[in-house]
């Protein structure tokens, strides 16, 4: 049977995204202690598959996530899943909203109801938590009046009571994870793919510009640009790129390319299907 | 005297930052309890000027300040400051180092210090706190043998010893802050300025690529390429630009008129003085 990891424990949006990645087919889910774990089990053969988060739509990239793909672990993105985040805020039984004194959860989903908790509960101590399942936790086993946010299934896991079940500031709250492997995908030719890779840039001027000429005059559009530092020196920094299109196409081979001999050290993360 | 406004407790690298810029000038410094309040205080003149973290060179763009900039507060940029960062493990008298089991810090000061406290403390619970001084505060004040990740100032005002003094994994760890005013500053001839601005892109293929042409056929160098969430639909960004060259260069103007007919909602965040 197929094994993959996700970020554990279980009762996350991680476990929630492995879970419908599973569905219908012969697949065990693992919870993993940390991000790192399911990189180097992938890569060392006990796991088969990774759930990883990417970005979400509020709160931007998954920092540690892209600097882990842009490390030496050579994996393969091989599929996207994209995760509507509902995240729901929860007590023990009979704690009403108002009574709220503080607020536990992970740093990603804290950020993501900055403007409902500052609305309902401005004077609540907001804490951070390793995940939202670990938050629902310490809700359950505490005796103040504290509550959780995150999904609804880690406060049912914990017999918590939903006290205000739609906490997100933007209703269409979307995680985005990446599946890894080792082995690239199989390409079937009716597919659409997407590509996407990593580089580095030299202080030159318009080095960017000359990157993103190779691809716009080849007409291959880039769905995503996101930096990170390259940890060296404020200033020098890693450019992740997603693209429309695969290996499989002439142009894209040839503008990877091109970018390849004006970059600093491209990886090529994956290719995989286009979602509709 | 000057009011201006930093993201307390006192203790917190933010305090540094502040402290290092009203260093020999008559500006009383002022701890405020969000990155929100310092915006709203200095947008309503209860302070004169805030101090707020833009990036780190290990764990990249600070999301909530550059959320606060993108939105409707009027604020300028009015100058940056480069603060070096080290993270000191700190703890009470006479634990040592492989007693620790339990780590508290800042979320940005947990992710720069990843490597070491894998290698070093690779058991140990990390707990998020919402600020390095409130890290220390709590290892002062708890029973157990736990250690704060934090400027070594927040150590000493606490009365906690050091135990592990460069836990950052990068040496060259540097945080940049930036000042924020009311009023863009005076403009003096004989001084370079870089230029911050933030706009937004539709889904146009080639969209980003027409915006850097403008920059790049003027000849003007941009050091900073930033992406956040336009927060309504993954895969819709906004896009931050750092370029070196001020308002009174006329190709500059030239440029961001170009680029205002061309993007959603151009904001020019501010000008200010190229540090060498």
């Amino acid at each position: 049977m197929t094994r993959i990891g996700y970020l554990g424990p279980a009762g996350t949006f991680s476990e929630e995204a492995a879970i419908l990645y599973a569905a219908g087919r012969k697949i065990e889910i693992v919870g993993c202690p940390s991000l790192e774990d399911i990189f180097s089990d992938v890569a060392g053969g006990r796991l088969d598959e990774g759930v990883v988060p990417v970005e979400n739509s509020t709160e931007g990239a998954v920092g540690a996530v892209l600097d882990l793909l842009a490390g030496p672990y050579q994996l393969c993105v091989r599929g996207e899943i994209f995760l509507p985040v509902r995240q729901t805020l929860m007590a023990r039984r009979g704690l009403r909203l108002e009574q709220v004194e503080r607020v536990l959860s992970h740093y990603q989903a804290l950020a993501q109801c900055r403007g409902f908790l500052r609305r309902k509960l401005p004077a609540a101590l907001l804490e951070e938590c390793a995940s939202t399942a670990v938050a629902a936790g310490r809700v359950a086993a505490g005796a103040g009046p504290w509550a959780a946010l995150g999904p609804a299934r880690a406060g049912r896991k914990y017999g918590l009571q939903e006290i205000a079940p739609n906490a997100n500031d933007y209703p269409d709250n979307v995680t985005r994870f990446w599946i890894l492997g080792r082995e690239p995908l199989p390409v079937k030719p009716e597919q659409s793919y997407k590509t996407s890779i990593v580089f580095g840039l030299g202080h030159r001027p318009g080095a960017l510009y000359t990157i993103l000429r190779e691809f716009a005059e080849r007409g291959i559009n880039l769905t995503r640009i996101e930096s990170r530092p390259a940890k060296k020196n404020l200033g020098e920094y890693l450019f992740f790129i997603d693209l429309i299109g695969g290996q499989e196409q002439p142009v894209v081979r040839q503008a990877l390319r091109q970018v390849d001999s004006i970059t600093l050290g491209l990886k090529i993360l994956g290719y995989y299907p286009v979602k509709d």
